[in-house]
């Protein structure tokens, strides 16, 4: 039996709120963390992405099987025991694609990025990926083109009062805002044949700044690639629920069941979408729809007939997930697993190997550890996934083939997918909040030689960048806020962009992801320019910021490993959950607040007064918007923070008993149950693989809060809205009763010892 | 003697503040309303704008002069007393321009505007006015281009951060967001060597529609001439105070007591910008920074080297002034002066002739009245003014000429300029507010046929176009708001941008501005395109705005000329004059937060920690704002409401007397002398010529609030804004007090009936 321990110092800090910059106890944990930190090398990191990204890295390209290896060799060496788990999935490529404006002038898109002076890569043309779009029908559409802005919902909706429809018509819309599979679902339901995506310059391009080779942005050939699954469910379209191997059923390509996008679509450039805009007639697009070409941004009946084919050739791959053990001693069958993917569109020096890099570092230093002797209480697993761009498919079918394990064990999932210069800007779990705070004050910012956790303070209360939010990847790159108010860092909800997903919206595994970057260039996103030399210069120059959250992570592993109690804490939950809730209903005021001002402009007769003929408007139809009944949901609530309230004053009687390995292995499972309580039973309606309440995506894979309810106000169904409030908070009560089991298990421990 | 009248119906609407869509009580003024309101033709209003832009029209231009006689023609065969009035002003035009890059490569603007198919008129090349700045310094410099966004005050505060300054440089900003004479004022005071100003496609350009002669916005060649002042005063840059007459004493053109800009600029196209503009080096601009050309608009140490000359020839011209009178009867002493100026830049179609078109047509009719027997009441003063573009000269020459009966007899002037398609706009003294309201209620929108008060109330209430609301001109094109509760027009400060300037500001003579136009295309701007073809297509087809332009103030015209007692009243002057001080403290109050904030980052550490490599910041000097006073102003506003409700109590009470002319002549006479009690005695520091503590131009010609404070606010000059304020407070007590003595003649002219 083991001895007795106390509560870790790490659990005191969070009793009295007081985030201190000190770390573990004893000296031998925070020298173990110094050592670590230290050995932690930038010259590394710079030679795994230059020699993992010496070709295309994409699911399928030689090259791929070669990196796999590699990394299983690595593994190897640094002491893991590391083995490759395969899937198999379907890989269509094309072997068609045109674009063309046939009327009012010819235009044929070149649909190719040539090569850039001074970048090698560039001229590896035979091994690149061409740009397309994975997981959509084959298509030979021609029809007038139609400008739908960023193609979002409300788009639709002004579109309509502009007197436009996308019925029969090819969609161009602009890259950036929502999930492009959200787009293509969204033009297919309103009647568009074909989908094109471009990227302006204003998100991505030199709007931003000076474009690649001068500078690290966007060229006018830079082509987004990426993924346009309909976002039902993650991972392999045709395998829902179940691993992509030997033995599974999988779905005909062309059922409704799988989620292959329903219209065909292509990405362009924006050197190819400009003459294609140009060429269109209408009236003037409203100044929200403008992007940065030099032209008269139009939307009308368009003289602008443009003809879209593209022919895919579906073949079956192998993809290879690589996946790494350190054993446990202690708790040896609670897993802390970190993973990263290892794809890229076609190189993928920034995306994924700005992460990824980082995590083999980590892997290596852990590694010298664990050969000096160190033995973690908890098992460290690390995964080097395969085809995350493709819809996190490594991720997700390795998610669903350990499920049972993954929910028994897994006290936590890190993942970092793209990093670089900047602030911190974590997300994740609220139950970890105070533990990223404790982590982030342990960490130097590279640059200027502040905590991290100064930092993100600094740049949440006097920020000397004013700068837009988002970027074309729809991905936030504001720094971490701070709650002023605990001092703690804010924890933003961790999206669906990555490998995080299936184990947050499936299985319920708490997450954190790591990752700096509000400096970041991400103006190669998904182009065949993501290579080593443009990442060098633009990417994180001396590699900086891989050091930085290679050392965050490391630590983040060690002090999960080897923590007695993990160190969750569940007032942050009843406040993210609040913050869940507060977003849903000022999502509801603002459709109802947006509806009658539109009702009350109809009625008073704005459209007939007000139309500028020369920019004609249509009255929309009169709308009723129902009251919705938010009260279930405000009780649990209320139910969830009272809980928290207990677990405190629990673990602030239970600071000086001395509890067993037993007893804290029950209590530890009791907390980790606290993040699985978050899914509800038969998962979300019509979405069954999405069981998370307040984590899942929206049904356009976007963020919307509480989304069995946020996505019928959406899409005003009513009645759907209402008696899904019910249910979602029965979900929520399952929060707060799994807090109070922790509590129970805890009080049960310490009065168990203190007898 | 007269017989006795009752208080008019206007008035009483007033009291009730009941706003009715009724005219005047006896069927014959509702007749004659009916009547010049139909007699008004587009028709006509297109001839005049086709015969007297046949040909350039700018001050010195041969077919002026011939423009000038024939609108002096016009006014005698239509029945008025007219004449000429003779001015004379120095009109400096370039014998040389240039405009040069030297590195990193060569390229010389072209500073010419080409024809365009299908527009005969831009091929009178020969006849246009080259594309320049009046009333600047010659110069021949070479130095690096520094861009600085719209130049204006918060832009170098910026710049500082930036780590730049304009010392020795040429500074290249893009038109709008203030008078173009304080942007190169303010490139002076901050050390510039020179300026170029040019019209950036996302304010004028493409961005906001199709280019010309497709559709009506800027060409790439399209150049905003203008004038670059100095906003000492207004008018003739020589003869501040009096009139450019021969016998007036002239400045030399060197004089630092002048006017003429202090530093030499020219404007340029953004085809002629593009270039300069590209070759620029250093970070990337602010996002607020950024046009909407196809480039990255960089600020930082720059490679381009550029060279500008301009060299003048320096000629003195005659201006002209139409003045055309139709003599009053009743209170023929009292006038109502109506004008519109009559000079293009180069062929002027819609700047001046949109709205010099309109009052043309409105002294036609009025003139047939005349003819036909009606008689006005008071003299009514139509003018047609010269030179307004190079300084609001020719008005403000005429008003320094005729000062004194101006102060004594004017009730109103009523001014248009330009004006087109939309909602009515309204601007002008807040006392006349209830009169427009009720104006509005009797004008027809051509387009929608409904009221023009219930068209501006219903793009209050429910607008359908959210669009910016400034232009290039920094001209608003928002529509008059409505001041819900009362269900009154709300006025706009008059501003400073045409020929009632000198009235509000020097002579305290109340002024109403009626032109449309939130849907208004202003992409000729001050272009050699402003002409006759461009109008006809884009400035206001059919002249349906131009009529309903003529109906409003050829109304207000004959309600002013034949009201008895004037119709203003005061709680509006309350509430505009609480607005002015709220406006003033506000502007403190941001520019301490501002400060507050800036001061906090610096202490903090913000720009040690946050500076990202690749766009440096550099921390701001630590500031301090003292609290200020602002008591004494808000003293004399409850005065000047106390006094407006003593007013409104007397108007009530007067409702049923019966008053002589004379005894309404001696209320009438202390009506006006409301307005002339917003004048300072001796006038605003440092800048006598301007009077109007409220409404004078602050000191670079920009709207600032109470500008003998606002100025010092915002040249952060604490113990000068101090100072002012009891000065400021002492002129508001002025106002209240001539409303008290307007309050007791009407009590002491009830009571005499009475008795």
């Amino acid at each position: 039996m083991q001895p007795d321990r106390a509560v870790s110092f790490l659990l005191a800090a969070f009793i009295t709120g007081v985030v201190s910059a000190a770390t573990p106890t004893d000296v031998t944990d925070t020298q173990r963390e110094q050592t670590l930190k230290e050995r932690i090398s930038a010259a590394n990191i710079g030679s795994y992405i230059e020699s993992m990204t010496a070709h295309p890295t994409f699911p399928g390209a030689p090259f791929a099987r070669t990196v796999a290896q590699m990394t299983l060799a690595k593994f190897k060496a640094w002491g893991w025991d590391a083995k490759i788990e395969t899937f198999t999935i379907p890989f269509p490529r094309p072997t068609e694609r045109a674009v063309e404006l046939l009327t009012p002038q010819k235009f044929v898109a070149k649909l190719h990025e040539p090569a850039v002076p001074g970048d090698p890569y560039s001229e590896q043309q035979s091994e690149h990926l061409e740009p397309f779009f994975i997981y959509g029908p084959d298509g030979d559409v021609t029809a007038p083109a139609l400008y739908v802005n960023f193609g979002l919902r409300d788009d639709y909706e002004q579109l309509a009062s502009l007197g436009q429809s996308v019925k029969g018509k090819i969609v161009i819309v602009r890259a950036g805002g929502m999930w492009r599979g959200g787009k293509v679902q969204l033009a297919a339901e309103h009647g568009a044949l074909a989908m094109l995506i471009y990227s302006d310059p204003k998100e991505d391009g030199y709007y931003r700044g000076p474009a690649y080779p001068e500078g690290g942005w966007r060229t006018p050939d830079g082509v987004q690639r990426g993924s346009i699954l309909y976002g039902k469910f993650p991972g392999d379209p045709l395998t829902p629920f179940v691993a992509a191997d030997a033995k599974a059923k999988r779905l005909a390509i062309n059922s409704p069941e799988n989620t292959v996008a329903r219209i065909p679509a292509l990405p362009l450039s924006f050197a190819d979408a400009q003459p294609i805009l140009e060429s269109m007639q209408g009236g003037v697009a409203p100044e929200s729809w403008r992007g940065a070409l030099p032209i008269t941004y139009r939307v009308g009946a368009s003289s602008a007939a443009v003809h879209l084919k593209i022919k895919y050739q579906w073949k079956n791959i192998e993809i290879r997930d690589v996946v790494a053990r350190l054993a446990g001693t202690t708790f040896g069958k609670e897993e802390v697993v970190r993973g990263n993917h290892r794809d890229g569109w076609v190189f993928g020096a920034q995306d994924p190997h700005s992460g990824h890099s980082a995590m083999l570092e980590e892997a290596r230093v852990l590694g010298e550890l664990y050969k000096g002797g160190w033995r973690p209480k908890r098992t460290i697993v690390y995964c080097s996934w395969e085809a995350e761009e493709q819809g996190v498919i490594g991720s997700t079918e390795w998610v669903e083939a350990h499920l049972a394990e993954l929910q028994k064990n897994a006290v936590a999932y890190l993942n970092t997918d793209v990093t670089g210069p900047g602030s911190l800007r974590p997300t994740g779990s609220s139950s970890y909040t105070a533990f990223v705070t404790e982590l982030a004050a342990s960490i130097t910012d590279p640059n200027s030689n502040v905590s991290v956790l100064k930092r993100a303070q600094l740049k949440a209360e006097a920020d000397i960048y004013p700068r837009p939010g988002s970027t074309a990847m729809g991905m936030s790159l504001g720094a971490a806020t701070l709650d002023a108010l605990k001092n703690l860092i804010h924890l933003d909800p961790p999206g669906y962009g990555s490998d995080h997903h299936a184990f947050v919206s499936h299985a319920g595994v708490a997450t954190v992801n790591l990752a700096f970057g509000d400096d970041l260039n991400m103006g190669s996103y998904h182009t065949a320019y993501d290579d080593y030399a443009w990442y060098e210069r633009f990417g994180d120059p001396q590699f900086k910021y891989g050091r930085v959250t290679a050392q965050i992570n490391a630590v983040a592993v060690l002090r999960l490993a080897d923590a007695d109690m993990l160190p969750m804490e569940f007032t942050a939950t009843a406040r993210s959950t609040d913050d869940e809730v507060t977003h849903l209903k000022n999502l509801y005021a603002s459709v109802k607040s947006a509806t009658d001002r539109s009702n009350r402009a109809v009625e008073l007769g704005a459209y007939q007064v007000l139309t500028d003929p020369t920019q004609p408007r249509v009255a929309p139809p009169l709308k009723t918007v129902p009251p919705l009944d938010f009260s279930a949901l405000d009780q649990a609530t209320v139910a969830i923070k009272s809980a928290a309230d207990r677990f405190e004053a629990a673990k602030a009687a239970a600071a000086s008993a001395h509890l067993t390995d037993a007893q804290i292995a029950n209590v530890n499972s009791a907390l980790m149950n606290v993040e699985r309580s978050y899914l509800r039973k038969g998962g979300l309606p019509e979405r069954p693989h999405y069981r998370n309440e307040l984590f899942s995506p929206g049904r356009l894979w976007d963020t919307v809060p509480v989304p069995a309810i946020g996505d019928a106000i959406l899409d005003e169904q009513w009645a759907v809205a209402q008696a899904q409030i019910p249910l979602a908070a029965q979900t929520l009560e399952h929060i707060a009763a799994a807090i109070d089991t922790s509590t129970a298990e805890l009080k049960k421990a310490a009065g168990e010892r203190r007898r």
